[in-house]
């Protein structure tokens, strides 16, 4: 996921999902692909804002996508095809996970003296 | 930052700050030695709930810091010696940076079934 960087969000409010995981040691490749995979299809869901994604060296990841609304969060946890990568996710590539969903208040973007 | 993991927070509401930041090439233990002392003290902190950090091979990273309230997180920013760290961050280690301030409404955790 190199090629990801900063997700160019609209004023706030809108929605955070903030997803931090362990991964496994299990399955670099199919994992690899599925993310390529899912960050494509979650780019095509209504309401999609961006995504923003970072994985240290020990295998601790954050991934922040983002949306215009919780009806747009829950549509793409109905999407059938990423119900069932997050069921593989479950048993094979995750030792743990921890998943927030926020409503972004304010935002500010820098360098640059304080706001 | 490798003892860093999963943040222990409580039952939402509760507020996350998102940091998003591509690092520049500058300063690397300055840089290290600062983040060290700012996980430190912003753990001190009144209202502070934990903390979750990952950063990519290429400067990526996404740090959550998470808070009891709004007031806790406008008092970590007025505090002194953080400030004088951020200066610094502007001035050297970042190339850019997006800070979000959100509300958490809902979370959970896995492996497991979805709930």
């Amino acid at each position: 996921m190199s090629s990801l960087s900063f997700a160019t969000t609209p004023d706030p409010p809108y929605y955070a999902v903030i997803f931090a995981s362990q991964r496994t040691d299990a399955d670099p490749f199919g994992y690899y692909e599925a993310s390529e995979r899912m960050l494509e299809l979650a780019a095509q869901q209504p309401g999609y804002l961006g995504v923003e994604s970072a994985r240290s060296a020990d295998g601790f990841g954050i991934t922040v996508s983002y949306w215009d609304s919780e009806e747009a969060i829950a549509a793409w946890k109905r999407n059938a095809e990423h119900a069932e990568v997050r069921k593989r996710g479950r048993l094979e590539w995750y030792e743990h996970f921890e998943l927030r969903v926020a409503k972004v208040e304010r935002a500010y973007a820098g360098p640059r003296a304080d706001r």
